[in-house]
């Protein structure tokens, strides 16, 4: 199913498409309600209501490399670090090329959105706390991720996640395509096979330390590709089963 | 004024405190609606309903030295980490000694809530952001804290973030007593006013590169003394004007 968080009048609402239709539900994952909407002309939100964004880093052996990081030792565990909710930004949105940073980089992955509380999750049961997959781009101002004590202003300032367009629920995370396109150009083509740690190591992983809240977010790390931004850019993320996530760079 | 969260009935409220009485209000920093409850009994809960708690690291001079870290090159920003909504742990609560961490350290800190959305604030405007201030502890997986690639599972586990025990909305920040005792033994004794980056500055720092909400947390940073917990410990965290914030270690 693909399920679409829209803005409705004065107040964001979950709906699942069928065709052209949206069918807006009583909440994220709901029931539908009998109101419908058309999808064209619908403006979509980022599908997600988090109390936080956990992110990968460091997944992709190739994109350790292309960073210039010692890959002689493979990581034990993933590498975490968290942005909050300010981050969102909505699919087909303008995020301003910040003042502050000389090196504003794109990052695409694979995301996902959890649909019920998760702690200590099992091998064999964490995919049933996923509620739906999309596309989420981790923007990075890679000169400060370098200079300051933590990765705060590099990852995690206003709108520098932009999620979406939807989630799918019924997606095999296991071997997905993940692409990156800027000005249409492909810049990194990755596959989720590839990852150091797949989504189940992750969600066990992090649920050993954190409860995980119905719409947190979790992002899997990026292939190797990232590069630079410039004002005037339009980064499309595409994962294979999903679709793509669009996001101007202002 | 003294704000409260309290348990009552399924849900936290938020209420006044005159005396020995608290009148509940219709909200975070809100009207009173005419209920009371009696201060002898009451549940406390964590004075906030964070999106996001950002916290300083290294903010006073003696607790780099102590973590021999050089002191040479004073931190010319200061140093930023967040930890999420699922860190909060309520004041007199207990939070398990975690069985990942052979080096579980105390950070007693002066933590502010912040009353109203605040973006690219002014330094002569700034606390008027601020709702009111608390006592938090900072709870630190030492060892994770020098081994992982971020400060993730080191500071933002679950309840690694005890908080209050109430909010003092009237209150000059800028040069507090904050000691931290654990078994009744003082361990930590400074001063904000040996902050190296003082509330005001922390604050148009942030706003620089988030938006700030209501209900959001800021640490401002712990002073020298940190050191470490025991199963049984009881931690008590004292800032002056405030009261006295009591952890339990299971």
């Amino acid at each position: 199913m693909r399920l679409v968080r829209i803005e409705y009048g004065n107040a964001p609402r979950w709906g699942q498409v069928e065709g052209d239709t949206i069918h807006l539900t009583d909440g994220m994952g709901g029931e539908p309600t009998g109101e419908t909407v058309p999808l064209e002309g619908a403006r979509l939100l980022a599908p997600a209501e988090p109390t936080k964004i956990v992110c990968v880093g460091r997944n992709y052996l190739d994109h350790i490399k292309e960073l210039g990081n010692d890959t002689g030792d493979l990581p034990s565990e993933p590498g975490i670090f968290l942005k909050g909710p300010n981050a969102l930004a909505e699919p087909g949105g303008t995020v301003q090329y910040p003042d502050w940073t000389q090196n504003f980089h794109f990052e695409g992955e694979l995301a996902l959105v959890i649909g019920q509380q998760a702690r200590d999750l099992r091998p064999d049961t964490a995919l049933s706390a996923v509620l739906g997959y999309t596309c989420g781009l981790d923007l990075t101002a890679r000169d400060l991720q370098k200079q300051d004590l933590q990765w705060f202003r590099a990852k995690a300032a206003d709108r520098f996640c932009p999620l979406g367009p939807w989630l799918e629920t019924d997606l095999d995370p296991t071997d997905l395509r993940v692409q990156t396109r800027v000005n249409g150009e492909l810049r990194q083509d990755g596959r989720t096979s590839h990852m150091i740690f797949d989504v189940v190591q992750i969600l066990t992983y992090l649920t050993r330390y954190v409860t995980l809240e119905p719409g947190d977010v979790v992002l899997t790390g990026t292939p190797e590709g990232v590069g630079a931004l410039h004002r005037g850019d339009t980064v499309e993320v595409e994962v294979q089963g999903i679709g793509t996530l669009v996001t101007h760079i202002g």
